[in-house]
């Protein structure tokens, strides 16, 4: 699992700091979340394959999270794209989307799918053989989803060289990499754990921004591997984050503590911020394991 | 009057090349001319005060010359703008940026006044003391207009120590700076020419992209002093130009030798080509006097 900070900053792009976007690569996935404004450049600066992304998840419709998205899809059809392209967002991403493809008469040659969001429960709204996608429920000044990519538990590994010796047909070794016992050439009933590695601990990311702190959501992120939480302030600024509703860095670890997370990734800074250090130290005074999310950084978590 | 280059290439904005953008300063404005993907974040590169921009010109909707308006009126209301933001573009404009306000809940502060336009002639649509802005219909793709900006004729300046040496009473200066003769305070008819110099010879400029080669355009560039004209292709690729609707750099440089323009600007440039210096080459076999655009290039005529 590998994730990739296109951009980590609130509000406005700038010279140096741009506004929201992520790659996560896992289990042969390439996600975009969230695309602030520039993040097609930021894509090329950080070579990621265009071609790759075939989902991207929108977690809402302000502007520092969305308006890479258009020219995103528009750039996708110049560069004579086939594969479909998912978008997941709230509710409205699909008319304000083909209104600005209408307006340049530029439909794409390739199938845009759209799934737009409006419940307030968290739901499964991606699931193929290697991944689930569930929508964390946010609250921000306007209708917000996070989002939580969970790895299903993979298949057990054969220990080659002991189902050999068990005499095992392999017509019989899916069953095993299945978790079954099985019987052997001779009859004999051989236990899977005799014959099989476990299966690698499927990992697990949760994407928490924009969002004033909110327990809720605590049980949907419980023992999640890494927690991006977004920390707009620091303890100076606390009094803005409900009014605004947005987090502090110490809220953000507050959240990173209940919910048992792994790694706590801060982000979505305030430009008012020239030190970012101190996000980590106001942080780690409630939750140890503290990253700082950073343009361009990319984090491996295998 | 000043023009500065924020974006000049064509289709998508890349690490090292951005989509349309430019600031022409003329006469106390300052007006961005199209707004393509980045143009805030290179209006901070190149300093310019946001709060001096009060007009904007868009071309046309497609995404190289627009997707940067939604996060510039946005980062303008983030920053407390006042000021009243005038935006020129055609019908559609208005529909698309209000829908990405309307799902952002975040409307401005500052008054918006939208300027749709969907007339095929050309037609004068701002106006004050200083400047005149005229459309330019073009042939794209889509609807499609550059524009032609033109200082108008300014105040004759006095010649004080002439002025003084006439004994001409103070409140005739108005008069004499209109071109009027005055009588002195002897009662002698003092010839204007006399007494105040010409004012300075008023300066235009004509942006003219995204466009196939359309010499209809010729008669509203009349003797303009910079003509900017886009050249996508090199002759190489000549047959493409008719094909989308965008010209050569020699079909730029005949427009130029046609209005008997002063200079000419090449730009929105196609990526395919590694060396600018070629259109230049191409150019200057029809018109002199040839410039190149490049990002965060300026150009002073005075």
């Amino acid at each position: 699992m590998k994730l990739t900070i296109l951009g980590c900053y609130s509000a406005t792009p700038r010279t140096l700091g741009n506004t929201t976007a992520q790659v996560l690569e896992i289990n042969n996935h390439m996600f975009l979340i969230d695309c602030g404004e520039g993040t097609q450049v930021q894509l090329r600066r950080h070579k990621v394959k265009f071609n790759r992304i075939k989902h991207i998840f929108i977690s809402h419709l302000h502007g520092d999270h969305f308006f890479g998205l258009a020219g995103l899809i528009s750039t996708f059809r110049l560069l004579t794209r086939e594969a479909d392209l998912h978008i997941y967002g709230p509710k409205g991403i699909k008319e304000v989307i083909t209104l600005q493809m209408k307006l340049a008469d530029s439909w794409t040659n390739y199938k845009l799918c759209f799934h737009e969001l409006s419940s307030k429960e968290s739901q499964l709204i991606f699931e193929d053989d290697n991944v689930e996608v569930y929508t964390i429920p946010l609250e921000h000044r306007i209708y917000t989803n996070g989002y939580l990519f969970k790895e299903k538990k993979g298949d057990r590994k054969l220990n080659i060289d002991a189902v050999e010796e068990a005499n095992i047909d392999t017509a019989y070794y899916r069953k095993l990499k299945q978790g079954f016992d099985v019987k052997n050439e001779d009859g004999v009933l051989i236990k899977n754990e005799a014959v099989t590695f476990p299966p690698k601990k499927p990992k697990s990311y949760a994407f928490c921004s924009d969002t004033v702190y909110k327990e809720d959501i605590v049980p949907i992120l419980k023992n999640v591997d890494v927690l991006y939480h977004e920390s707009t302030f620091l303890e100076a600024h606390a009094h803005l984050a409900p009014k605004t509703k947005h987090s502090t860095a110490k809220e953000a670890a507050s959240i990173a503590k209940q919910a048992n997370a792994g790694t706590l990734i801060l982000g979505h800074y305030s430009s008012r911020y020239p030190d970012l250090e101190v996000f980590r130290t106001e942080a780690k005074t409630v939750f140890e394991n503290v990253k700082l999310a950073e343009d361009g950084k990319y984090f491996n978590f295998n």
